[in-house]
């Protein structure tokens, strides 16, 4: 945790260029008072060449993303844009022709400013839901509905949590680019979100996101430090979304698993069919799973997402440390609709926060203790670079055989 | 059908000038992320002359308008402002020196970032409440309350409805001026407006607004289109509202009535007075009369607010099966607290959801599927010009008699 | 009130020079279609010199604060920053060196678009709460809760009211700063702000911040206006905020005081060391104490906090007419939750306004009629300074014995 704690120094202190680094851009701030419009850096750095890249931070036009933050990173083989408006969310992603992300119904980079979360019975997150990776948290995630919280008056209080909490629409209030100064040069960009308020969490998220200039992977990582006095519960889902080419008619869900248990009777119902996927089916009704993973020993697993033919894939590879616990989101609606599935890891599954802390999945941070997570993600290109993601997988599995409930938690 | 669909084709492709077209300006696009911060355009086109005509998009600034995109129009004639930011609703309306629309105790241009719909029970619509003409909808209008929806668990769920919905509150994610290049050089504002999310509608607007310069008229074209793959209920009423120097003591509401109902048991009480106004009233409470009306035999209605003199009226020209309900909305109170009538066809009344789908008042999209309505709004000046409205509405009620409920209908 | 009228009308009006004003300046104004990004006026004014100061208008960016607008005033002694965005709130407040607010968790000035007043179970006011001096009203204020209100059908409906009401999250429609032509050259930030709405309350607020180039004290005057037809009920109430260095342990609390009641059991069990602080206290639950102030026979009242050494102290004094209740709120907490107390001028107590109504504290504006209050800040410097408020303080007090209750109001 020492690290942890050098590398947030590192983010807050305020040099022009700090060592080690040939770009530091601070793109928006409001400890400086700064928020800028539009910028961008290229690349290769230096004379011995390598990849073309790029990073471009623009600002949205029109309709309900007037005003929205946007940064594109382009590595010369993934190409991936965060939005420091939308709490440091991951917009898209794609891999030379192929989009990894998703096709949501909604269209616009929606503003967090036309977001209520508390509409059409907390779900009101649903009006902005389309990026490739969102995290949901802090305080809460999951579905929405009543839970308990401690008020002002020191009394115990009712609440009624919305779908996925808020992270996701909080505007991040520190955010820079960083380029190395060394080979491989690579591009970070980090970005501070708040869940703060008087009588409330003060839970701090500082993201880094990273990838190497023409590499096939890139890297989340974020810390979030309880900056209250008090401990506080935390909860923090990273939902990311594929859907087509990557999610087909055939796709199939590859990762080590010890139990798997549907979130209700709708998903029992297929559980036999759980790594498997239907093509876009008018009506389907979503399907979740969550699902114990297996590590290889030293706390790391890998999950991955294949299409059919085999030949990409992608992966996530994280420590179930960090994040032990992992939802499988089938939506396999029409494409309109939206045609995507989720591959979640998360220090909890998405049920509503009183019962994960029923069932002892909330965790807590000490005053100023900070929490970890790490995910590895990379884009398999050919039957031979998926099938090597496949045969890991399979050897975390080893003889174990999974289990599969029929039912799904007693939850009330 | 057909012809709509053109329509819609011609609105959403990007030639930088359309055939028969001697402008066409881009104001805002989310697809070309665009939002233009002032621009006018003035007639007269061509040598021939005609009218003086302007076009002229602006920018709000200062408390709760600040950001607030209009396009004023002045056809020489007749002037009216359109509100992108809010839902391509028409602020005001005005003829010469007269206003035709009202003065709302809110006074602002209200950006509907400062509109929370849940507010006060449901009547945060009320915050922002100004315009001339409001469309309620889409998903829903009416009076708030809770009604049924099924969520993405595929369950039957409660949400509380808001009054009159989304649509007034959303901002335009497309926006254009054209002006033909033939004569009479329609001048046309043209929008749409998404109410999409996930797990839930996928309703889109498009609306043209369009009048001839030196026109006492001009029209209001919309389509409302489903674009999920499910079917879909919609609820679409215009709001159009007037008060002085148009309404005052002695003001007149004519319309071929063949029934009319009065929505609550405060309402039935005034039923024979129901198109008479009164000066005026501090303390008023609102009356609403639900009314069928009748048509010419081609489906085409006609109602008009003419003042007591019978020198200045109001009509709105629409067709019963585009629009086969409306709504008289008389809440002449005191002038500060808003001293108005609402003329307000509509697809349904505005009773909650629930009762209406209970009248089977709301009708469904298919998937892909849309509907279709226009009305053509005319000011009339002199005693000639009103009289030869108040014929054409009485030769279309004919020897029909009206039927006055006395009596609300039982809706629970 | 005459005088109140005539001091409205000159803010109304439009000279671009007022009489008697050497600068006057609009920095935002709806009506003028006015919002000024940076502006700034120093002095002194004149060649007879004085205290150097300066009256700086900027805009924040970055995070929950882009697009906030500030004003901040120094006149040589004490600074302040004026929040149009919020309220006209007052951010900060500082004497040389010495901080006199406080630091709130919640760290940036959040723009009013990102609060939901209704989140939390009606404590979504938390979110932004980081102010020196914040109104809360002004339809109602004081914990959340139903209460009841007559809606547009003109029936009696409940709502929940959301804790301290609205007006500290609605920018200001009109604002400007004057700087007087004659010594002493007073500074006045005015602004006016409209808590309006059709079928609800028509109430508003104009502010006028004030002080001398060189002074140790500054006035806030307002005047709340009922613009509706029909009489309204209103709450207002000044939550204004010390902490550190100013409230330490030791700290106290000095007013003439004819009775203390404990809002709650919790604060009734410490009611004997209710002028008392404490440092900071992890886990410390609020405490709060309604008072009722002696007066010094022409309706005038003092109160004070003084630090532990009795020589730092801020003063108000005010007009027990105009806010005849007071409010103490203890939060020694520890110093990230917030470490802060409140002293809190008002027209009530922070109960739901269900409760003031049933107590008879609610007051009502006749349509027309304003109520004024007005507020003088004053800091001390030095022990001879703080014991001379002391002294004022108990020549008000005298002889009588407050009455300390041991139990709160039954309030159901």
């Amino acid at each position: 945790m020492k690290l942890l704690y050098l590398f947030a120094f590192v983010v807050l202190s305020k040099p022009a260029l700090f060592a080690g680094e040939a770009t530091r851009k601070k793109l928006i701030s409001v400890s400086e008072n700064i928020r800028v419009e539009a910028w961008e850096q290229v690349g290769p750095v230096g004379p011995a060449g390598g990849a073309q890249w790029s990073v471009r931070k623009s600002t949205l036009h029109g309709g309900k993303q007037e005003g929205v933050d946007i940064i594109e990173v382009d590595n010369g083989r993934l190409r991936f844009t965060v939005v420091p408006t939308r709490g440091m969310s991951v917009l898209s992603l794609s891999a030379g022709d192929a989009r990894i992300g998703w096709r949501s119904p909604v269209q616009e980079v929606v503003h967090p400013r036309y977001i209520n979360l508390q509409s059409r019975g907390g779900l009101g997150w649903l009006d902005g839901f389309n990026e490739w990776l969102v995290r949901c948290g802090l305080e809460s995630n999951g579905l929405p509905g009543t839970d308990t919280f401690t008020n002002n008056q020191g009394n115990e209080a009712n609440m009624d949590l919305t779908l996925h909490g808020k992270i996701g629409n909080i505007p991040a209030s520190e955010v820079e680019v960083a380029i190395d100064a060394e080979p491989p040069h690579r591009i970070r960009i980090r970005g501070r979100v708040d869940e703060r308020m008087f009588y409330g969490p003060k839970l701090e998220l500082w993201t880094e996101i990273s990838t190497e200039p023409g590499a096939d992977s890139f890297c989340v990582t974020d810390i979030v430090t309880n900056r209250g006095a008090e401990s506080q519960e935390f909860e923090l889902l990273y939902h990311t979304n594929y859907g087509k080419p990557l999610l087909n008619e055939g796709s199939i869900f590859l990762a080590p698993v010890a139990r798997v248990t549907p979130l209700n009777e709708h998903a029992a119902r297929s559980i036999d069919r759980y790594p498997h996927y239907a093509g876009p089916t008018p009506g389907f009704v979503e399907q979740v799973y969550c699902i114990h993973p297996l590590h290889d020993g030293k706390d790391r697993t890998l999950v991955a997402l294949s299409n059919k033919a085999g030949d990409l894939a992608v992966s996530l590879r994280f420590s179930v440390k960090e994040l032990p616990y992992f939802t499988l989101w089938k939506n396999t609606n029409s494409e309109v609709d939206g045609y995507v599935t989720g591959l979640e890891p998360g220090t909890n599954f998405p049920n509503n926060r009183r019962i994960e802390r029923k069932f002892g999945r909330v965790p807590k941070l000490a005053p100023g203790e900070s929490h970890r997570a790490s995910i590895d993600f990379a884009i398999h290109h050919g039957v031979e670079s998926v099938q090597g993601v496949a045969k890991e997988i399979a050897a975390i599995q080893g003889q174990i055989k999974p289990v599969l409930d029929s039912s799904p938690e007693k939850k009330d």
